[in-house]
């Protein structure tokens, strides 16, 4: 797990008087259980352990424990249960480079399709994610049922190939709304590194309940290592719809060796023609 | 601990619209801490991390601590404070061979008396165990005061003694309460096991709220190794009231090896007259 | 951390009717995770688990997390964010010896101030606490900011010397209620040891919500070693207001060696002239 703190700035940051400044903070342990069989198949289970500040208040939560995941491996084959990521969540280079200490900037931004996402916080889904490589193609699929019978399955699949220095990875996502009209996205991503520079450019379609957010998004974001030490990212992230977010970002990352580095960004959050959000934070993260 | 997943029936499991079949799952990691004096009295305490599906609505839940237990040991006596199991949970071939992934059917559905057990998930109660074991022979007695002051006071005892592969064990319980009639059950249990063979046997009377649930409980289970990795278990449990329910299972467990095994069952749960429900359950389990 | 359990008896408990003794209990667990630089940093992050007895229904809590705690040391500095304690919970012998096994006498309790405090059961403060220590001297400061912009914001500050078997240390705390009048405290402690025999004092003046609990606190605690085995612990307490408390107690602790001891008390908290409240307790304390 991590953890990291600092100071973090959103413009106009709640309609109440919290200050626009307040100190962010996440720390997040993995509690991770295995054991393999004699023929070589690792069980494992994880639970994760996390505490978030409340952006909203600027005070802190108490940590609070997620839902399980349970997996099966072997050889290329990973099944995974219960609180999983979907086969988009799992999608190569869909995140990108995510600029910020809080990472609050992403090249998915236009992106408001909701698929079968892990959650930290909560007890997440419960569904079945598989995944399976052979050399530098993988193919993956998840599948989860709605609670108490009621509409919303959702599944979606993808498969990535690796080339060289180059990935590229397609997604298909679909939730099954019964009567209603079904949601759902595509989505194509690359990514790449070459030396000291790396970047990755995501394009999809999607339709969702909102008109004004369903059709195409895309973005593109990148780092760049300006020393041994030190790397900057950059994201950028937007879509076709007037209620799609724009979010452009740039953040630094400052190693201190031993797990530990600094960490700040500054960015834009713009939906639609609505007036820009400015974020900025500045901090510490430390891995164990 | 253990983690355990896989996909559970139950017969109109809701009468809402979640599935009969959904994904069951548990991850049980007990946490523990303990000292021991320069005598070598040993202190002890566990909380329980457990995250277990939400049966009715098919989702899962996210996982939680329950109530702490603290031990002194010493010898052969064995003291618990706080959230402890009582005299007939803590009873030898009480609960037998209970089939399924789930442990699902049990030879004591026929036995409604409350008495004073472990929570996995809350916190329990605030009592006192304490069991001496000389040899063969062994005494136990819980007590857990009601809260607020209420009437439900509980104890309850057990003495169990084994000869050769035999063991029997006969407990007592009882709940006060106050002006109303006291609950309270009389148990009798019998276990042994003979090579690839072993039983249990389970006899009872209780009083309880219900009437139709009073008076008499039987129950037997039996484990049957079939080959060095498989094992056959099978329960049965009724009662003589009308309101009481009968469990009839049969269940497999395939040992994987390095703690893991399949594991699988199918029953029929009967109250009185009632219809029967039938479940059944199939998964993996891996013990850490 | 530690686990204890043990029997408390509170005169006169609730106005309804949980017995005046019950079973008292805790079992804390500090979680802990660290990194450090290259150069030397360390950087920590604690959460703690802790279950408690409710003391008012006389049955126990479900173990819970708190909020999360990072730090940053270098060399004499350390700074905390997040849960933190501030300058006057972190002053030295402010608390001083606390009787019993539930340490429920405290020479602080005609002081009615509400510091940033480090909470053990909850998200506590998102505050800010640093100290720095060169040799005999230490400085400290602490700020926490109110919740949703309300007022509220308070800071407190130290100074700390330490000269032979002597430590004097002195604090200010303000809290800013915007237009109302501001709460604060200003406190002075004495702590030394001679042999067997150690001691502290405490001696403040504060300005709180409560008239009849503000101006002068005052009090003093102490600790004797009759045996290598065994310690009394004494603790007196009171303020000038007639709603201050005044504490009495006295203590006994009882070595078994391997971090595990016997613990008991017995003192009486009176609040102005209201009539006392006579509370005892004995049981176990083991740490891990």
């Amino acid at each position: 797990g991590y953890g990291r703190f600092g100071v973090g700035y959103v413009e106009d940051r709640t309609v109440g008087g919290t200050s626009d400044t307040v100190i962010v903070s996440r720390f997040r342990m993995n509690i991770d259980a295995s054991a393999e069989t004699d023929a070589g198949v690792k069980f494992s289970a994880r639970v994760r352990m996390q505490a978030d500040e409340d952006a909203a208040s600027g005070e802190a939560n108490a940590a609070g424990l997620n839902g399980a995941r349970f997996s099966v491996e072997y050889g290329g084959l990973r099944v995974d249960v219960g609180n999983v990521a979907g086969a988009i969540d799992n999608l190569p280079n869909y995140y990108g480079n995510e600029p910020g200490l809080e990472t609050f900037m992403g090249q998915y931004s236009g992106a408001d399709y909701d698929f079968i996402g892990y959650s930290s916080g909560g007890a997440g889904v419960n569904g079945v994610y598989a995944r399976y490589a052979v050399g530098d193609f993988a193919v993956a699929a998840a599948y989860d049922q709605a609670a108490n019978g009621a509409d919303g399955d959702r599944f979606d699949i993808h498969a990535a190939y690796t080339f060289g220095n180059i990935t590229a990875a397609l997604a298909y996502g679909e939730t099954d709304n019964g009567a209603a009209a079904d949601f759902d996205m595509t989505v194509l991503t690359l990514g790449g590194s070459w030396g000291a520079f790396s970047g990755t450019l995501i394009v999809g379609d999607e339709s969702v309940a909102a008109v004004n957010e369903s059709d195409t998004f895309y973005g593109i974001s990148a780092a760049y290592d300006v020393s041994s030490a030190t790397t900057l990212t950059f994201a950028y992230g937007d879509g076709s719809g007037d209620g799609d977010t724009r979010n452009i970002g740039l953040g630094v990352i400052h190693d201190l060796g031993g797990g530990v580095s600094l960490r700040g960004g500054i960015g834009e959050s713009k939906t639609g023609n609505a007036d820009g959000q400015m974020r900025a934070d500045f901090g510490a993260q430390f891995s164990f």
